[in-house]
């Protein structure tokens, strides 16, 4: 089986890592426009080899789309010509986008596949071959999939450690939004209001575990994450007047000393942590 | 030396803790109006004994204070007649109010000391003789507390592995509202938000690392908050306000459609990380 990874960062590297120590047999093909990325993804060991040109990577068994979900777009416009064989999977952050943009003659070939894994490094070094491990990864619309490409998903995934959890791509890209997207839209925010009014000294003298963990995902990937908010628009500001207003709530409560109510208020969010 | 610390919960258990290690010889006494904490306290032998009462607390040579920030104030106003010669530390997060309401006959008794470490855990079973280690701790207006408690408090932090750094009350706080009480604000209200939106099963389905850490302080004490909240209630409107700014400068990047700029505001965020 021949294995192509498109972007060999975190995700790819990591993916590419994953398939090597599961599927030792496979030949794995990388390919990435960052031409150091690729050097530094044969040297680190994470691919058996680059590919020479495109259509190397379009000849393969299974390609995986690791890259921003821009870039999956457009990628999935090129591939338009492959074998009914083979099988595509992409590990966008975002579904509905790129599902609704997927060539018709090649949508059985894609499986649309979300894997909640993820650090905050980016780059080839960044890559581990745990990454995904005993994780969740969400299929959306996998009815769509053909059944010889739904079946060599799920073979991958699970071997790889992966839980299958089933989604609808447009309910998948709303709880995202809440549940990933908001989280590094706020971290992003946090960053530069700090940034904007305390000097670099108080911040290293002040930052503990507390704003540390805030600020962890602020490192994230601009390109990736602009991609997202991009595809994701629409969701995402629903979820930042959701926040925003439940700050304002807070904001209020400060301001009118009502301290009582504020504590049931965190109390509140402290119930979060019955659920996880 | 016989040292007293009133509150068992992460602060008071650890500072025993810390105590215990590096000063065996001392006697370290535990007060906590929660009687169920005093027990947990003793089991786990967080300190040699409980005080009979309030009293022996107030005989001893050096009383802690590891309550939510209000109490702290509550107290001093008890210790009004206590000996020239014993040493008060408080450990709250907020330092002016506390200060300022210190009776003027015990001021030199008083080191207001914030150590930048905790965890989102409560409680005496929460308690770790590591917490203070290799973190930094700041005295507040230390020309106003007395020279024999000054040296002796200095002992103490470096003793158990602190960094001391010395800060104006009043700076203090306006930095410790944007680098600490911001922060757990922020994972208040994103906490809530989610879960005004979201049912459990997907915020258990979805949730990645990125999540799980924007939202482990929103598991902190809504008592000692909201005491926090109530005596920094100023300062820290101004960095929600700050706060607000930016996520309004966001979101009009994202609803305009303008990448390229959100693209450069998040690189903005990511050089926090060349601070830290």
């Amino acid at each position: 089986m021949k294995l192509s990874v498109i972007g060999l960062g975190l995700m790819g590297g990591s993916f590419a890592l994953s398939i090597k120590k599961h599927f030792p047999e496979w030949e794995i093909v990388g390919y990435d426009l960052n031409n150091s990325h690729q050097e530094q993804a044969l040297k680190l060991n994470l691919v058996d080899k680059i590919a020479k040109n495109f259509d190397e990577v379009k000849h393969s068994d299974i390609i995986i789309l690791a890259i921003p979900v821009e870039g999956i777009i457009k990628v999935l416009q090129k591939l338009e010509d492959i074998s009914d064989d083979t099988t595509i999977i992409d590990l966008g952050s975002t579904k509905e986008k790129i599902i609704n943009s997927t060539p018709k003659q090649i949508r059985k070939n894609l499986v649309a596949a979300h894997p909640m894994a993820g650090t905050e490094n980016t780059g080839p070094k960044a890559a581990f071959d745990t990454l995904y491990h005993d994780k969740i990864v969400v299929f959306c619309d996998i009815e769509d999939s053909g059944e010889k490409q739904k079946q060599l998903a799920t073979e991958i995934f699970t071997k790889i450690g992966m839980n299958i959890v089933y989604m609808n791509s447009h309910e998948h890209d709303i709880h995202a939004a809440y549940i990933s997207h908001l989280p590094h839209a706020i971290s992003f925010a946090l960053a530069n209001a700090v940034l904007k009014q305390e000097d670099p000294k108080s911040i290293l003298t002040l930052a503990g575990g507390g704003f540390n963990g805030m600020i962890r995902i602020a490192k994230s990937s601009p390109v990736m994450w602009s991609d997202i908010f991009k595809q994701n628009q629409k969701n995402l500001i629903q979820t930042l007047d959701t926040f925003q207003n439940e700050l304002d709530i807070m904001k209020e409560l400060i301001k009118d000393g009502k301290w009582e109510e504020l504590q049931k208020w965190m109390s509140k969010a402290n119930s979060l942590h019955n659920i996880l």
